[in-house]
C-alpha cells in the first residue's frame, strides 16, 4: 500500500505539492450526519496558514478550503469527501535556481533518489503545504467526538530552544484552548511565551531557525482505544507525529525522563475515586497495553529547527559539484506555533480511527 | 483492519498468549529462496529468552521455534510461513489470584475494559512472550537483507537507570555484534556494562525494577526507502518501536536533544566524498523527508521499568475494591538486555517492508 | 499486502501446505465473548473432508481442528484466533515422479513462473485442503451471525454437468439444511440428487471428472451491508467464491441469464408488506447498488470439473519435454458435494466482515 | 477500511456525486516518470460519455479531466495523482421529486438504511458517472503496461439482450481496438452490431432498457501475476467487474458453460511450441491456480438493464407509502457500449496492481 494514506477507517489520503493545481484530502469512511460548515473547517486551516503573526513566514497564502464530495446540505453523507485549497499566485519560476540543488537536511536529494526525478517546486510533495489537508480532515474528527464522545484535544507549544514551560501532568488537564490561542506562540504558559517570541524573534533577524517541542493533550478518550500488539494506541499516535515534517521524537507519559524511575515509583497504582477506577498518577500518559485507561492522554513531540534559513550554506548539486546555497524565500523561523493545529488533527484523525475501530469489533 | 498485523508487503501476523497453546505468527509475502534454518532462527530466539543470564527473569522457556508452513528443501516458497513456539510446563493456576484484580501498569484493567473479557494467565496476550514471534520474522528479514542488501541491523543498551554509555554517532558505525554480546547487558561499552549490571542486581535484590534506552542502529540501508507522507521511514520505525512491550518513547537522529540546535547548525550539510554524495553530519539520524538517505541510520527507545516487582502495591480488583498485591513470580528486573533483539527484529522487519515496497514502485 | 488474508474487520489468513506440517488459520478482528467449541468447528469441517461418501475421494484425512489461541474459557477473547489441522499420514515420496511434470490445468507451472521454485508435493500450496481452514474461520463467522442477527447461510448442488435442480428463488427461501445434507451430493431435490450422484460415480468408475454449480443462501441480512463503490457486497461475495479452488463464475440474482430482460420486467418493484418495504420480486439477488436491501442473498458459483483425472494426459515437464502422464492418486470425481461448507464459510466471513465494517461507520 | 479504493499498490480511491462538485479520483503508488498527457486520458473518457451516439444518453456532458497533483513536466511523479472532472450544468432541482420516492432497482432506499440519508440529486455517489473516475485511473495502468510489457487491453459487447455475437477464443486473439470501435454500440462482429443496434432503439423509442455482455481481453500477461489463496488474478478481475454499476455476473474462460465438461476434455494439455510452454486449448482462460499462465486472459461480464426507464413503474416512498413513477430524464436505454471502456479500465488497473505486487515480493 503506498504511504499516502492515514488510518484504517476514518481514511485520510492526502494529495498535492506546493506549487501543483492543489493540496488536499479525501476521508474515506466518515460517519454519515456530522453537521459540520466550510467554516469551521476553515477556522483550523487558520490557525495553520503562514503570515498569521510577525513569528511566522509572511508569505500570503489563504489556504481556503473547499468541501468537492461527500457532503449535503449540511451534513456529511458517509461516502468519501474530497476537500482541497486550490494553489494560488505560484511563482514557479521562483525555484529553477533549486532545479539542480540539494539543499541541506531538506528532502530533494532523497525524493530524487527515490523516484529518479522530483517536482522541484518549492519542495515539492515533501512540502509542509501537504499538513493542511490533515488539519481539514482533523477537524472533522474532531468535530464528531466532541459532539459524540466529549473528547478534547488540544496542544501547546512547551519548548523552543532551550526555553521550556514548567508545569506537571496535573496542570495539563487545566489548559484550555483560549489560554493557547491567547499569544502567537500558542504555549499557554504566559512568561515562556514572551521568551519563546522573543527567541524566535532573534532566529528570524539572524536569518537562522530553531526547533522546539509540542505537548499534545487528549481528554476523556473513553478506556478501550488502541489495537495491540502493533497498532496499540500510542504506537499509532507517534506515528502520526512522526509523519509530521520535521518531527524528530515522540514520547507518551513519562517518556525518555521516566525511565530512570524504578517500577515501584513508576507504576501508577488504581485506586477508586467516586465509584471509579482511577490511577494515582499518571506516568503511563492515559495508555496501558496499548489501550486507553480513561485517564489524560499526554505525549511530547520533538521539532527540529526549519532547514530553510537565510545564512549561506555549502552543499551539492545533482553534477556532483559542491557549491553555496543562500536561500532567499520566506520561510518560518520557527515551525512550532503553525504546527499546534496539525498535531491537533493527527491526534484527531487517530483517535477517530481508534474509536471507530473498537466500536466494530467490540461495542 | 484488526491490530495483530504489521507490515504491508513483508507482513506479520502475530498470535497467541503466554499461557495457550503457543506463540507465533505468520509471515506473508516473504520472498521466495531465502535459505534460512530453525538453527538460525533459534540462535535469534535465545538472545530473547528468559534464563540467559542473572539479570534476566530464572523462568526457563525454552521458546523452541519449529516453522510448519511456507518453507521447502531449506527454503522459503513465497507462501505464508507459519512459525510457532508451543507453551510448555504452563501452571495456569499460578495465576488464579490475579483473577479478579488489576495489576498497577499493566494491561489487565484495559484489556478488561476492552473485550470485556480476558485471559488472565500470566498477562495473556498482553505478555512480553508475544515479542519472540517477532523475533522469529525479523530473522528472515534479517537474512534476506544481509544477503541481498548488505544491511547490517544491531542494537544495544545505551542506558540503564541513570548509567548512560558515552559515545556519539561516528563511533555507533564502528560498534559490532561481538562487542554487545560480550556482556550479559547488551552494552557495548564495558565499563558502563559492568555499572548496568550492578544496578540492575540491586534492583532484582530489592524485588524492584528498572528502565533504560535501547539504541538501534542499521547501516548501508541505500537512499530511498520510505514511504511519504504518512510511512515516512521513521514514522514506521517509530511506530515499530512504540509497540514493543513497555516502550515510551522513540527519537531518530538528534531527536529530543536536537531541537536546541539553530538551523544553521543542525543541517546536515551535503559533500562529495569518493565521487558520492554524502552528508557531514548526521543530525538526520540517515531519514530525510521520510527516506534514507543513504547514511547510518540511529535512533533510540525508551523502556519504561517492569511493572511486575515483588514490593507490596495498592490497587484495585473487579468489585471495585482497594487491595494489596505482592506479586510471587519469577520476572525480568530489567527488560532492556532481553529487548534488544526485538528491536533488531522490528527494524528488520520495517527496512524488509519498505524495501520491497519501493521495489514495487520504483525498481 | 500478500494475498493470504480475506476480510478487512474479520481478518482471515490461512497458511499450510497439503504435505507440510499444518493447515489453519489466523482469524484477527473476532468479536470477543462468542461461545463455540472445537466440535462444532469439527462439524463443519467433517462436511468438507475427504471419505465422507462414496463419491468423495477415498483418502483418510481427520481434518482434526485445535484452536490454539485467543480462546479462553469456552470464548473466543478478541484476540488472533489460531486454528490448524495437523497433516499427517503424508507420503511425499509419493510426489517425486510430479517434481519435474506440470500437470494440465494444475497450478504447478504457474507456481514455478511465480516463485522460481515449488512445493511439489501434492500441489503444495494450491491444494484444495488450504479450504478447511476457511470452513474453520466460517465456522465462528456463522455461528455469531446466527446468534446475534439470526442470520442463515446454506448452500447446495444445484448442477452437476448438464443435470440441474429446479427450482425459482421462492422456494430457494424455504430449503433446509436438513435436506442439503439429506444425500451425499448435498442437492435438495432428491430425484436430482439421485441422477448426480449417478453421473459423479459413472465419472468416477471412469477415471474421469465432472464440475457443476453451488447456488449460495443467505437469509435475514438486515438492509445496510456492503460498501460501495469497490467492495459492494456482491463483489466481495465474487470475490471470495472466486477465490475457490476450480471457480470459474459468479453470477448474482438474475445473473447472466437476466440480461435479456427489459428493464420493465427486470426491475425489483418496492410494495409496502406488513408496514415494511420489500420488493415483489428479487431478480436482484438482495442487493442493490451494492447494499444489502433485506431480501434474501442468492448467486451461483460454477466449479469447474476437477483437474486430476486417472485418463492418461499429455503434458511437458520442466525439461522442456513432452510427456505423458497417469494420475495414481485417489482424487475426487466431482468437487461439488465438499465444496457446499466452503461456499458456506465464504458467505459467512463476507457477511460477517461487512457487518463489522457496517457497524463501525453507521451503527 | 471503506470502500472506496481499489488495488493494493496501484491504488485508486475515486471520489464525487453525480450533482456534487466532481467526480474524481487519487491514484496513489503509481510508478514514477510515466509520460502521459490529460488528451491521451480524455479520449479514453470521452469512449465513455454520454450523448456520444444514437444509443447512448443525450445528455451534454464533458467529463473534462483536469490533473491537479502528482505530475509534473509531463510525467508521473510517484506522488499521489488527483484526477477530477467538474459538474457542470447541474440542475439539482429536476431531483426535488426523488427526494422521498425509492426507485425500484436503483440504489436510493439501500443508501437510505445504510447511511440514515442520502444525496438524492441524480443517484448521489451510486451514479454510474463514478466510473469515469476509473477511466481515468485506467488510461494511466493502460500506458504504462502497454509500454512497459507490451500488454494489449480491450472489451467488447458481445451480446445485447438475446443476441449474441458468436467466436470462439481463437478469434478473440484477432479482434483489434478498430474493429470494436468501427461501430457504435462496440461489438466487432458488424453483422451483430447492426441488429444490437437495431434492439436499443427499439427498447429506447418504447421508454425501456436492455442488457447484455461485455467480453473482456488482456494479451501479453506474463506468467506470475496473481496472488493465492484469496487475491486470485481472477478473484480480482471478478471483484473488479461485479463493483461496476448493473454488473450481475462475472466468468472466466470456460465459465459456467464449461461445468458439463468432463476433466479429460476441459483440461488445458500443456505442449511445446516455439521451445516454449504453451497450452493446447485455453478452458482456464490464461490462469493456473490463481495465476496468469500467459495465454490470452479472457472473461464474460453480465450487465442488466437499466433501471431508469420511462414506463411507469409502481414503487414507494419514505412515508411507505405505494406510489406511481415516471422518470423523465435522459437515460441510456443499455449501458454496455459505454461500459466497455470501463471494463477496459478495471482490467488495466487489476493487472497493474498484480504486476507490482509480483515485482515486490519476486522480481
Amino acid at each position: 500500500m503506498p504511504g499516502n494514506t492515514f488510518g484504517q477507517l476514518f481514511r485520510v489520503t492526502t494529495f498535492g505539492e506546493s506549487h501543483g493545481g492543489c493540496v488536499g484530502c479525501v476521508v474515506d469512511g466518515c460517519p454519515p450526519g456530522i453537521d459540520i460548515t466550510e467554516e469551521e473547517i476553515q477556522k483550523e486551516l487558520d490557525r495553520r496558514k503562514p503570515g498569521q503573526s510577525a513569528i511566522t513566514s509572511p508569505r500570503k497564502e489563504e489556504d481556503e478550503v473547499k468541501i468537492l464530495s461527500g457532503y449535503f446540505a449540511g451534513k456529511t453523507t458517509g461516502t468519501p469527501i474530497l476537500m482541497l485549497a486550490y494553489n494560488k499566485d505560484m511563482r514557479p519560476e521562483d525555484y529553477d535556481h533549486l532545479k539542480d540543488v540539494f539543499r541541506p537536511s531538506h528532502a530533494d536529494y532523497t525524493y530524487e533518489r527515490k523516484y529518479g526525478y522530483r517536482d522541484f517546486r518549492g519542495s515539492g510533495r515533501a512540502s509542509a503545504r501537504e499538513t493542511l489537508a490533515r488539519v481539514a480532515a482533523g477537524a472533522i474528527a474532531k468535530k464528531y467526538l466532541k459532539q459524540k464522545l466529549g473528547i478534547e484535544i488540544l496542544s501547546f507549544v512547551s519548548q523552543v530552544g532551550e526555553i521550556r514551560a514548567i508545569g506537571d501532568i496535573r496542570e495539563i488537564g487545566e489548559i484550555t484552548m483560549e489560554e493557547i490561542e491567547s499569544n502567537i506562540v500558542r504555549c499557554p504558559d504566559q512568561e515562556t511565551a514572551k521568551k519563546m517570541i522573543e527567541l524566535i524573534e532573534k532566529m528570524r533577524d539572524s536569518g537562522d531557525s530553531i526547533g522546539g517541542v509540542i505537548t499534545g493533550v487528549i481528554k476523556n478518550v473513553p478506556a478501550g482505544l488502541g489495537e495491540p500488539v502493533f497498532d496499540k494506541l500510542h504506537a499509532d499516535l507517534g506515528k502520526a507525529m512522526l509523519s509530521i515534517n520535521a518531527v524528530k521524537g515522540f514520547e507518551i507519559g513519562s517518556g525518555f525522563a521516566g525511565v530512570i524511575k524504578p517500577g515501584s515509583e513508576h507504576n501508577d497504582q488504581f485506586v477508586i475515586d467516586g465509584g471509579k477506577i482511577k490511577t494515582k498518577t499518571n506516568n503511563a500518559g492515559g495508555v496501558l497495553g496499548g489501550i486507553s485507561n480513561g485517564e489524560i492522554i499526554y505525549f511530547k513531540v520533538a521539532f527540529k529547527s526549519v532547514s530553510t534559513i537565510k545564512k549561506k550554506q555549502n552543499t551539492v548539486n545533482r553534477k556532483l559539484e559542491e557549491v553555496e546555497l543562500q536561500a532567499s524565500g520566506r520561510h518560518d523561523p520557527c515551525v512550532l506555533p503553525r504546527a499546534v493545529p496539525i498535531v491537533d488533527a493527527m491526534s484527531a484523525i487517530v483517535i477517530m480511527d481508534h474509536y471507530l475501530r473498537h466500536k466494530a469489533q467490540n461495542l
